[in-house]
């Protein structure tokens, strides 16, 4: 079906030039339009893996967190301990219910000492936000600023940016960021992105700069091989980067997800005792519970699959159901077909054989750690 | 740009239906697919209208709230006062954060004594709801159950739904609910919709039965002159319908939405109490500021323009900009192009002529109010 864009379905200052460029297919994430394919994926995955490519990933909102109580709200809000938390410093940092659930999986980011964003993956952490300054009255302003990310990711990524804003860039280091103004385009320029590739995430603070910015880099990378691409399926499961709300159920975890050791718990016995934050009781009882689930990698046998429209049953060898296939995808650097599935105990562990159902055939799928590493099992 | 169907936008237990019956457009609402048009939007109104509809919109997921503190929570969240709500009303309940602004306008149904569903707009509630309930200790579980509402909209919408059920669904008051099960087929029949036509939504609380609903109402619906349909901008414009999150900005509260009446202040002097809720305090205090702005229509001059992509800048007749025009379409009913508006004081008041710029050229655009009543200006 035609995706319909109207004043609900926001567009990014960069669709316009996304789609001019060849973008044909789209998802709509935290209200906004983002463009997610081409007509040629085999081109996209090579430019991302070879050489460049530019995506526009505008829907990645911020919420900012500002006022005299904005870092004792941060800290409260997510599992990863954010007291130290230096000005210019990214931090993956995954944050959950009162009842351990995961609830978004944002990057945060300390641009000033009491002005931080929470560059969120797609679900309203605005409302949560709001709702936990407003419940506990906290001293701070909770707003959607006029930021838009647009990503360069690859191996020749910081060529890219470098040729563009100058070879100052690559002395960023990863997951840090600078404030930079390249020719009345105001920008943040953070070394970070959602692929295994490495690159960067320029965030244009003033939207009417989009396709100045746009230009500016598809100029630049013109020598080495840029082409518009978007986050792409295989590479990031390759990579494996979770999808939050993909790879993700409503109940999921942090452990179960496999982003586990980005919550900061203290000692597992709360001896040592970590920052105070939402879900953290309710996390302690899940790690002692022994009921927990793992998202882990499945092989899965014959041709490549058509794309995954939702969510599949794994299931035993004798039909019992164990879990849900949430991802799948060709994989070219494996040869393989890749998969991630969130699988009940004892099911999870390596080397198990399950079975799925695709394109109404049972295959059948094995069960490895993630990230995915092949060689190790041949 | 086509949409991409996956794991992360969940499709519905009508999708597929509404696909073969001729939807071709879409967008995504909470998270799940929405189709929205057909390739003959003439026909579609002219059935909405003239006989009956049948909508998938099953992307209006419930919030279910259940346990002892239920009652009291779901009177906190709202700003309609819902503590004399019998079980088996709904009533239209806006929501409002801490500082007034409308977080969505859902529909409250009391299923039992203390289990409650709030049929909501485009925004993450159950985050909203956990976040309040958690923060507040609430004794309450909050869940998004299996339910997906499907729509029968329309002046014959009662004889397609009576053809289906049974007669009796005749005896069901406006905004009252029954739960029934037809031939395995479990509902709660309510006669609402996001029409001024008429109808019922049958909330369906079996994901597995979608196809098996579908098609009882479609053969039920023959003799009438059903046909697929959706949520219709030119209808739900003429009998003024707000559509939160594309006529509202963040900013927006009730007041300024046209919906202040379902806002339980008490009187506005605060001598007589109403109920305590979220966001009533700044409610108070936007009314006596004087600042408020008001969405009204627009009667705008002209061909029938193209669909609205993004809010545009309504300007005073010397150019100083005075609001946004956030919804616009060509009306069948009057015979001409209508708009809805986010104006500043005083531009919101009727008969005033504006400007608004549409492809590319300046229109004139005279304020009245809502809903749209042309015999009057004529």
């Amino acid at each position: 079906m035609e995706l319909v864009v109207g004043p609900r379905t926001k567009t990014t200052p960069f669709t316009e030039r996304a789609v001019a460029a060849g973008m044909t297919k789209a998802m709509v994430y935290n209200h906004t339009v983002l463009p997610i394919g081409t007509d040629d994926p085999a081109a996209e995955y090579r430019a991302l893996t070879e050489a460049a490519a530019i995506w526009d990933v505008g829907c990645e909102r911020q919420v900012q967190i500002a006022g005299p109580d904005a870092h004792r709200l941060i800290t409260y809000l997510c599992a990863r301990d954010l007291r130290d938390l230096p000005v210019g410093v990214a931090r993956y940092a995954p944050m959950c219910d009162h009842d351990g659930r995961l609830i978004n999986d944002p990057m945060a980011l300390r641009l000033e000492e009491a002005t931080f964003w929470l560059s969120i993956a797609d679900s309203d952490v605005l409302l949560w936000t709001r709702a936990v300054a407003g419940e506990g009255a906290f001293d701070v302003e909770v707003t959607e600023p006029d930021v838009w990310p647009l990503a360069i990711q690859g191996p020749l990524g910081e060529d890219v940016v470098a040729a563009a804003l100058g070879d100052w860039v690559r002395g960023i280091g990863f997951f840090r960021f600078v404030r930079h103004v390249h020719d009345g385009i105001p920008l943040v320029v953070c070394r970070s992105g959602w692929s295994g590739q490495g690159g960067f995430e320029l965030f244009l603070t003033d939207g009417t700069k989009g396709e100045q910015l746009w230009d500016l880099l598809w100029e630049a990378g013109e020598p080495f091989g840029l082409r518009v691409g978007a986050p792409t399926q295989p590479e990031r499961i390759e990579s494996f980067l979770l999808s939050f709300g993909g790879d993700t159920d409503p109940e999921t975890d942090p452990d179960e997800a496999g982003i586990g050791r980005f919550v900061s718990l203290g000692d597992c016995d709360g001896d040592v005792p970590g920052h105070d934050f939402i879900g953290k009781e309710a996390l302690l009882a899940r790690r002692a519970s022994g009921t927990q689930r793992r998202l882990v990698g499945l092989v899965v046998d014959g041709e490549p699959p058509a794309p995954l429209r939702s969510p599949q049953t794994v299931r035993s060898r004798d039909g019992s159901p164990v879990g849900t296939l949430r991802a799948l995808t060709r994989s070219p650097r494996f040869g393989a077909n890749l998969g991630l599935a969130l699988l009940s105990p004892p099911w999870f562990e390596p080397g198990i054989e399950l079975r799925v159902n695709l394109d109404d055939a049972d295959r059948t799928a094995t069960t490895t750690s993630l990230p995915f590493d092949l060689s190790r099992s041949t």
